[in-house]
């Protein structure tokens, strides 16, 4: 299993971890244009020829707080659908049994 | 850059190769569910910490035909754009720079 992280045209992808507790403990840092509205998280399952889609996240930048430094994080619900207006992505629905632990925030620039 | 098929729920993806003229010479095979309309084509610059996509091509299957062996593909160009209707991909549009050669066909099963 591994994840996807998508922000505007790029992406970053953890390593493939076994198990049923996948445990990922890498740190993603992006630049957020002005425009930004959000980016999406994607949950793989690693097949021996396809991987397959587990879940899927939207979260919208309008909902990360500021932060000095690393926290608990927060438990999160994949979702199996992305609603989308046109190619824009205005969020994800429909709940799957899959949750992922996330610490997201804002940091100022060094 | 490294090259990433989807069909439905599935993901492929190609090893990344080098250079202004990557060639991968590699196989994909999947199975077409009746309701299903097409599959997307994604190629992608690896980097350092982020990828980049560089272009996507949405091949409905009522353009693909039916074949008993390989033939000499041809070459699409790619897209900048995808069109969704809700959650449904419809098409791909606005040309990049990019073209990617591709023998695509259904082949009858063994």
């Amino acid at each position: 299993t591994y994840v996807v992280l998508k922000v505007q045209n790029l992406k970053s992808t953890t390593i493939d971890k076994r198990g049923s507790e996948p445990c990922w403990e890498q740190d993603f840092m992006f630049e957020v244009c002005a425009d930004g509205k959000g980016f999406i998280i994607e949950l793989w399952k690693k097949g021996w020829l396809w991987d397959s889609i587990l879940g899927v996240l939207w979260i919208p930048f309008d909902s990360v707080e500021h932060a000095t430094e690393e926290g608990p994080g927060s438990w999160w619900t994949l979702h199996s659908e992305v609603i989308k207006n046109g190619s824009e992505i205005q969020g994800t629905k429909t709940s799957t049994s899959y949750e992922i632990l996330l610490d997201v925030y804002f940091a100022l620039p060094f």
